[in-house]
């Protein structure tokens, strides 16, 4: 068993990424999906250390200081952020983690851990996200414009997948999956995840 | 359909790459083997184009010249190498082309092609290396004394395993052929490879 990876998935709203995450962690016992830190208040529903690890604004920002986490975001009045620690002894361990974060946090993570793999999930064309942002929204009386402000959005996102590793198109939530499965599994067969199995070799 | 990619495979004699690679052939569509040149004579049975193009030594010497080859190795009175054209020609058109070369000519191949992805088959074990030797030279009076030169080979084969991206275990022919797959399905997914299909994206 060699070391684990860091798997960063981002994309624009509305593409799917969050579904063809949720199949990858369902078909294969070696990949987790990391747990962020958020102020933001739970929703109904919403478990502490499920969805989010809850904490408040002055928690959060004495753990910035810290260095406890691998990337961190201020959206609106709200921080997010993904907590280093977990992660670095779960790719130890051989697992794989997922790390679902926004263009700006897949940068940052990358600066700090370099051998992070970045993977963007894109739709088969633009007129489809348009077309799923609308339907997901559908009744929803401000649709339009929040459909137009999401489109912008993804338009910004488009300009930092040169930074990315790979690019996986969502055209089908299943063949989406192969997808990625196929990257996590050939990330955990570099060089540089086998150490310890090279150096058995050596010892001929 | 993106760009396709050279991968080139290596591992020591008796590993059984070159059946994991025709398995992968067979198993996916997009995937070829490039047919090296050699100045060798032709073995009964083989074709002039199938398992390798028989040139002479002169018409081998003016293409190194020529920069026809990627990479090419001379073995006791005979040069081997790897025409460049039709390989770059069919990565074009999206089709990926495997190398089974020599660390040596792998080294080269890469100073040349940075993008070329190179893999390395090793055994589960030294031992079962050796077993796998000897197995195939039963009968062979020579046997011995050759095993123990393919061992002291693979050894030095052994030290250039960090110059290479992944390296596979061939415990088992299949599991061995999935791992190389999964490797090619994941290189076609590089950022660097789907060039086009985000230019289609910025046109948002």
């Amino acid at each position: 068993m060699g070391k684990g990876s860091i798997f960063i998935v981002s994309g624009p709203s509305g593409v799917g990424k969050g579904t063809v995450v949720k199949k990858a962690i369902e078909r294969c016992d070696n990949v987790f999906l990391s747990v962020s830190c958020t102020t933001r208040a739970p929703r109904e529903g919403e478990i502490d250390g499920v969805q989010y690890y809850f904490i408040s604004k002055e928690e959060f920002e004495g753990r910035i200081k810290n260095n406890y986490f691998i990337e961190y975001e201020r959206y609106v009045d709200n921080y997010y952020g993904t907590p280093a620690l977990p992660v670095l002894k779960a790719i130890e361990e051989g697992k794989n983690v997922i790390l679902e974060i926004e263009v700006g946090g897949a940068r940052q993570a990358k600066k700090r851990y370099e051998d992070a793999v970045l993977v963007f999930v894109a739709p088969p064309s633009n007129e489809e996200l348009k077309r799923r942002l609308l339907k997901r929204d559908e009744g929803n009386e401000v649709a339009l414009a929040a459909v137009d402000k999401r489109i912008e959005r993804a338009k910004e996102e488009y300009n930092f997948i040169e930074g990315y590793d790979y690019i996986i198109i969502n055209d089908d939530v299943d063949l989406c999956t192969d997808r990625l499965l196929s990257i996590i599994k050939a990330e955990n067969l570099r060089v540089r995840s086998n150490k310890k199995l090279i150096e058995k070799l050596h010892e001929l």
